[in-house]
């Protein structure tokens, strides 16, 4: 079965986010009162997997040995559709 | 009142995206089973509002202002925290 799995990678807490900064700076300048901006990229990811489970447990593994940087990243999955249905 | 959102930036379905692509093809040479990997960009974003409806609005702005591409990209945004509990 395909499923369609989401993984956003993160900076761990208290890693400089150079990128978040300057959205932050650039946001105040343009009038809005904003604090902290942090950036983070999200993976939308079709897989094959046999169930639910499977697809989530492969995503992780795709975050531990590709998408994220086990120094510096943390990850988040989840499970979004089963083959055309809303997880 | 401060609230948390998070403003999801991701390109218009149909635009070429060369970094899933990469993706996608690093992960079926690590073995994975994949097919189309999409990329977007997420902002948790600390900001100043009345009430979590004028949050959503604020950052809607901050999207069409500043963080999202009209010609290529498409947001969505959703409040995630009212100062310290969850939305």
């Amino acid at each position: 079965m395909r499923f369609l799995v989401k993984a956003e990678v993160s900076l761990k807490r208290g890693h400089f986010d150079p990128e978040g900064d300057v959205a932050s700076k650039s946001l105040r300048d343009l009038g809005f009162s904003v604090g902290t901006v942090r950036v983070s990229k999200a993976y939308t990811i079709e897989v094959d997997a046999r169930d639910p489970t499977e697809a989530k447990a492969l995503a992780e593994e795709m975050c531990r040995k590709l998408l994220a940087n086990p120094t510096k990243d943390d990850f988040m999955v989840e499970v979004l559709v089963i083959e055309g249905r809303t997880a």
